[in-house]
């Protein structure tokens, strides 16, 4: 039995809470499967660990995260420690994003369930069959170019911030879109967005996004939008874009969350940040190796409603079934969870348990969710 | 009687066919007024120009603009100068932006009339009464920083861009902002965009926003917002960024873009392209002084339909409204112009005309359009 380790991070508001049904589920898997076994471990993360030991990311967290091939992560940060707190918990996942080499983040904006379309705000006549994966390099660009704050001199009354790409960068995370591309069949087209009409950043994007397909995976489509018309489509006609969306960081940060409001929920959305391509082999061939991850609803930990058993457990169920596909190399797992995870949530007239969190307007429980989940599995 | 020098710029495509419509509109409103004459003078520009004397913008057709009051443009391009061609017409519109220093860009997204909503891709309960007025800082930023093209040594494999703001920039785009709120009565909420949470140039932005606003402006109500965010807000609940969006140049790109989809057709909106801040004093007052600008429908050329006088002008007349609002201090036949669309738009239903063009599934007249707003006003 080849075996597997996962970091478990519950972090804070709702996190604890959500990531407990989605451990139940890789639990559930772990016991089922004949081939694999999936070892959890839970650490102190986020405020969580502000509170116990002063800092958000303690050490020992940090080498278990480097040690594990997978790490979940519910939510982290609350109130307690807003922006003035001396010590907060954001600046911890950034310090482990940058820590694991996280490069390539993905963030998929789909109808977990048909039956959930009436809860875009697009029309259900655009927002039907919407299915698109954003790829989006998130450890480079104008987030960790150099920087000038106003105030410093020369020229105090100037700030300025660089944007910045090299051609390894840009392929690496290229690889990273077409191995998720060639993970469905047939493989998905792949749309890179830049701003190549004014950017130095952009055109070389362009170019070595082309390259990079063209010689390593010439039987992917490609096509290339600028980073303003894109912005429109998501709106007008998002299925135009159904496929992989591949872009740098900055425009990944805004596209990634414009599509994540079409399913009409947050607490619905999962999301990866990769350490590598992911393999498109399988968990029981010979030559698999683990991909890196961390894996996390897009939702932040909702201190609001923290504590009433009453969140929405999906977004971080599916980051689970995400962890499965992208890290572990179980697609097979990772299809029967997002099938029992559609079940759930597929009206009673299609066969469906048609259960709703409050964000959905039900009054399900988080519990009864991770229940009904497991049980399908 | 006060009399105002407006230049026409038609340009391609479908650009003149558009562009006499507004200026039958025009015409009609210098002709009612007792206070003021608007003289209009047709100039080359763009693909027109090239292949009349060779360049997108004469030297001619610069000093007319640079002389002018405001100035009226069509659309340029066409697939004559395509992205190989040795002169196209596009540097000659970037060229006349900085020529003029036209720092300043408008972007209203608004239905012209109710009847309208269906044509919106979000759902009608989401889109009814948005009322969105981007202003996009137009000439800094990232735009115009310096930057390196990958090829280049050292560090051939390395591009990068600069995006850049000072004081004095961020403080005249925050007052155009601010007396555009101040034209509606009461005053519009200004909502700044910005990634101060990562980005020097956004600390710097929201600073000299916030501080320009409390100085000079007390009387009018400010928030921020991170562009992922707005950029989510925009299709999942616009009419919370009612009033006026305040952004720098590629923030402002995208999300102008993005929120220009919500009433449907891009034949609809117009833009300015404003040289300062405009006033809020009335053109027949004694210390009124024109703001110049530049004023174009947001869609293209659109080199598919030109010719058979099919296009929507409702984009271009819109612009001339503008024109007399922020160039010329004419708010009240602005508004003329503005509810006279409305007619023409609206259903029959709530006593209308509801005039459709193709762009909008009907088979109404460019001209007939024209015909109908001049015979409401
Ligand atoms: C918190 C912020 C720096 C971060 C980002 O922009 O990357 C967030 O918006 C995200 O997308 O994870
Ligand atoms: C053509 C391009 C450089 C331009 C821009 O990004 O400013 C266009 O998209 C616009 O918005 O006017």
């Amino acid at each position: 039995k080849k075996s597997f380790r996962v970091v478990v991070l519950p972090g804070d508001g709702i996190g604890p809470e959500v990531v407990a049904e989605a451990v139940r589920v890789l639990e559930t898997v772990s016991a089922a499967s004949q081939d694999i076994e999936i070892k959890l471990e839970t650490h102190q993360f986020g405020g969580a660990a502000i509170e116990a030991v002063g800092e958000p990311l303690p050490a020992s967290t940090l080498k278990a995260c480097q040690e594990a091939d997978a790490i979940l992560l519910g939510a982290i940060g609350g109130p307690k420690w807003g922006v003035n707190a001396k010590v907060r918990p954001e600046p911890g996942l950034l310090a482990l994003r940058k820590a694991l080499g996280l490069y390539g983040n993905i963030r998929p904006a789909n109808f977990a369930s048909k039956s959930l379309l009436a809860n875009s705000p697009l029309k259900p006549s655009i927002a039907e069959g919407v299915d698109i994966i954003v790829v989006r390099e998130l450890i480079g660009g104008v987030y960790f170019g150099t920087r000038k704050e106003a105030g410093v001199a020369p020229d105090e009354d100037t700030a300025w911030d660089t944007m910045t790409y090299s051609v390894p960068e840009i392929q690496r995370i290229t690889r990273v879109a077409a191995q998720i591309a060639l993970q469905a069949n047939p493989p998905l087209p792949i749309h890179s967005i830049d701003k190549a009409n004014v950017l130095a950043t952009s055109r070389l994007w362009r170019k070595v996004v082309t390259e990079t397909l063209q010689a390593e995976y010439p039987q992917l489509t490609l096509d290339h939008h600028l980073v303003d018309s894109a912005s429109m489509l998501i709106v007008a006609n998002p299925r135009k874009l159904n496929g992989v969306i591949l872009t740098e960081n900055l425009f990944g940060d805004i596209l990634s969350d414009e599509s994540s409001v079409i399913p009409g929920s947050l607490g619905l959305l999962p999301s990866a940040s990769l350490a590598g391509a992911p393999s498109v082999a399988d968990a029981t061939s010979p030559d698999f190796k683990p991909t890196p991850g961390l894996y996390e609803p897009i939702h932040g930990s909702a201190p609001d409603i923290a504590g009433n058993g009453i969140a929405n457990p999906i977004g971080t169920i599916l980051s689970a079934a995400m962890l499965l596909r992208y890290s572990l190399g179980l697609e097979k797992y990772a299809q029967a969870i997002e099938s029992a995870v559609r079940k759930a949530l597929d009206d009673k007239a299609s066969g469906g348990f048609e259960l709703r969190t409050a964000d959905l307007g039900g009054s399900v429980k988080t519990s009864e969710i991770g229940d009904k989940i497991v049980e399908i599995l």
